[in-house]
Order: structure tokens, then sequence, then C-alpha cells
């Protein structure tokens, strides 16, 4: 897709995908590592988290950091940047409860990020 | 990507593609008809604009009616459970707009619409 200016197309270019906005999501419950993510229950691949947490460190939302060495581990873990999507994600949760059946509650702990 | 009951899963599977939530942006700024999505910048293709239109109209995210016979003519517009989409799109704008460079400014008309 050709970028624009519109501030809408400019952040699906980074975030429009539906596999980053659920790594966001658990991001938001508090995982960090690989493992977590591909235990979700959408089943991501490691191909496509690979891919994606990479995009979303290049573009300032994560931050990956060591978190052992021999074999070398990483982590992932929101910057501020990445924090202030919250209420993207908690705007979709509102409409999800009130116009779509049979979505399960979000966590409290969830939707008072923001 | 097998379904899941989390909110923004199940809302992803509806609009969580990139197009479909430009789509979504056009038809707040007051787009009806065909040819006016396909004039946006981004450049959406008649295929793809044709699918993503019948998606949100089976979904119930927008009403396809007739405006013309011989040719018969189609516009389409949200419903209330789409118009209740548009914080979703707000938030995005917002996060843009301090965190991205270089954007265009949302018009005032667009962020009233909640």
């Amino acid at each position: 897709m050709p970028r624009s200016g519109c501030p809408i197309a400019v952040t699906l270019d980074i975030i429009g995908d539906r596999w980053t906005l659920l790594i966001l999501r658990d991001l938001f419950m508090g995982k960090t590592r690989y493992g977590e993510f591909l235990e979700s229950p959408e089943g991501i691949t490691t191909n496509i988290l690979a891919e994606r947490l990479k995009r979303l460190t290049e573009n300032g939302i994560v931050d990956k950091r060591p978190y052992q060495d021999r074999p070398a581990r990483y982590e992932y873990v929101l910057t501020k940047k990445g924090r202030a999507l919250h209420p993207v994600l908690k705007q979709v949760v509102i409409w999800a409860e009130k116009y779509v059946p049979d979505v399960w509650e979000a966590p409290d702990s969830f939707m008072k990020l923001s």
C-alpha cells in the first residue's frame, strides 16, 4: 500500500494487522517471552511472531531486552510509545462487548490500564 | 486464525485489516460510493474494495442501499453498530498525532464524531 499522511493509514502501516494487535494485547496482559505469546489461544506461529516482534521493535513500540546468556534469550516489553496504544485496544473491547455476541469479558486489570 | 472468545480477537476477525479500517475512515468522512472510496490516496483496488464492503455488510457494520436502477448502483452507509467503531479510529488518530512524525492533522469534523 502506498503510504499517505493520514494518521490512520500511517498507524495501520505499523500495527494494522490482526496478529500484531493480538501481540499488543498479550504485552498489555504482562506477557514478555516467546513461549508466552505462543501459548495464546489464537495459535500464532513462530514465524509470524518473530516477524511481528521485529517490526514492533523497529518501530519503537517494544524494547527487546536480553534476560539470559548462553543461550541468548530476549524478552519484549512495551515502550512509552507502545503503552500509549492501550486506548485503541480498550475501545475495541468496549465495542465488542456491546456489539458482538458471546465474547469473553476482558479482565479488569486490562481495562484499567488507560 | 482459529477464533477465540477474546473481544479483541473477535473484533479483528471483522475489522482487523488495514484496508477495512481505511474504508471505515472514508465512511466516517461521509463517503458512500464505490468511486469515492477508490479516490482515496492509499490506492485501494476494486477487488479488495468489493470484498471488504461485502464483509462489512455481512457483519452488520454497513448497510448496502440502492440509489439507482438501470444500471443498478449501490451506496454504503454505516449502521449504528458501525458508527460505534468511531472511538477506535479516534484513538488511532490521537496516538499517531502524538507519536508518529509528519502525519496530516485529522479534520475536526472527523474527531468530533464521538
